[in-house]
């Protein structure tokens, strides 16, 4: 039943109109499998150098989170520095090290083969199909990818397209794959080359989920606080990751729960610097941000017919 | 029961990638009034000069708008020039021809002065202060801005807001109103200003109502051909404060439902040149969308506690 995640790990200068955090710990795989963690156990393959701090270490170190995966090897890890506009819609990249991440070449233990539920995390899509191929019989397979990969790798991606069930991606990156400007049009076509299902991230907006029969639109939960955006999508993913593989069966109506829970898991890593956020959730808060969803975005048209002329 | 709207009528021309048209019916008064007489009849007051065309004039010509306060002055119509860009989420204005909107100054004939539902569309706050101050006994009145007042006219703007019971802004304007970069936190700022509801246009992210005790997201309906974005705006307006004032009482639900009726009926318009989409709607095509935004939107928790940790 437990979760694989393969990603990254890494340590990010982060500089936003609320402060600036220094060197603290990142990467796709922290900030999905903590938000994950709520729902099922995680196992995270990733790799950082011999400088990863004791620090960031201990932040992973938690009796549902499997870090026997991480791959400690020669060298530096992965750094990323950032500064976000004022609105904190938009940021500039200062300064990317890749260090070990470079030459990171997932291998599974052989303990997680035999697990079903895989996300891949925004890495290059060649290597999200190599761990795929490692994989005995998965079962819910959720892939992310990124503008780098649509512009760089374009070929690549649609092969690894054809293989996953599920595909988690931004507003723009759909439109940028697709070269659709309307958002539903873009998932639409992102469904005709491989996937069952698109998962699109829409920041403020929330998020969508399409399949053959269902189009489920989700608004954010509206935090007071806006500290951090950064790990926003991979905590949206493992909210809504972890809760549809702990539901189990795909359905309707768990695609549309499981999104609710990514929205919230989300709410929580912007309302503080990197991981801050997510370190604080406590179960009856997720509960309760996912019941203030609920009203926000519920409604009934009862009798409204006859308002018509 | 009726509404009266005090805005503009124009002559359009607009470019958006689906082609072109030329001088068509414009205006927040005629896209307002085509969406919203399909809950309540409704009252125009604009001003368009001796060379209104028949044909646009024909456009409104219809059992349940009242067209005898629409002024004929000396002098040639208001008109407007634009070019959308490729993915139709903005715009470049080439020209702009006030003529004989420039000396807008609205006069309610006698027999509107003891209508109460009010739509103030985007007009100079000043004028806006002045049709309030000609109703008798004003009971729902929903004002519409734009940018240019927010920059030129604040404290007009400020006077006006402290007398309009509902507020009408698109999410970037109530950023710039409010100096809030989370539109929930502008739209509560707003409420301060004076206004008890305000409602947030998103484009095809939909739209959403904050008042004391409701915070209500709505998605826009997904349109298939996305063929001109103008007046979309003004047919959410008529669609949510045409529903509104037909059903009576502002109460949550009502609000709720309103808002639905909004995105439905911006869903016709943008599907067309200028309100060509809006000529074409049926009464059941109005339900049935209603209904898809519901099904978009609704999920439920039952039994979801369980699957957190």
């Amino acid at each position: 039943m437990a979760i694989v995640v393969v990603g990254s790990l890494g340590l990010d200068t982060i500089e936003t109109p609320a402060g600036r955090a220094e060197e603290v710990l990142g990467g796709s795989a922290a900030y999905f499998a903590l938000a994950a963690r709520h729902f099922l156990p995680v196992s995270l393959v990733a790799v950082v150098g011999t400088d990863f701090p004791q620090a960031a270490r201990a932040m992973l170190d938690h009796p549902d989170l499997d870090i026997e995966g991480i791959d400690h090897a020669e060298g530096r890890t992965f750094r990323w520095e950032g500064v976000y506009s004022k609105d904190m819609n938009s940021r500039e990249t200062l300064r990317t090290e890749l260090n070990v991440f470079e030459r990171f070449q997932p291998e599974l233990p052989d303990r997680l083969r035999t697990l079903r539920n895989i996300f891949l995390a925004n890495i290059d899509p060649v290597l999200q199909r190599s761990v795929l191929a490692q994989v005995r019989q998965p079962r819910l397979v959720l892939a992310d990818t990124m503008n780098f990969w649509i512009q760089t790798k374009r070929d690549e991606l649609l092969q690894t397209l054809k293989k996953v069930r599920m595909l988690l991606i931004n507003e723009e990156e759909a439109r940028d794959l697709t070269g659709e400007p309307l958002t539903h049009r873009a998932a639409r076509a992102i469904l005709e080359l491989g996937p069952e299902t698109v998962v699109i991230k829409q920041g403020e907006h929330g998020a969508f989920v399409q399949s053959a029969d269902l189009y489920f639109t989700c608004p954010a939960y509206p935090v007071d606080s806006l500290v951090d955006p950064t790990g926003a999508g991979d905590s949206f993913a493992g909210g809504f990751f972890g809760a549809l593989a702990r539901m189990g069966r795909v359905t309707e109506l768990n695609l549309r729960r499981a999104a609710v829970y990514g929205v919230v898991l989300a709410s929580f890593t912007v309302e503080g610097f990197g991981v801050t956020g997510l370190l604080r959730v406590e179960r009856e808060e997720i509960l309760r941000r996912a019941e203030a969803v609920l009203r926000m975005s519920r409604f009934s048209l009862d009798d409204t017919a006859r308002i018509l002329r």
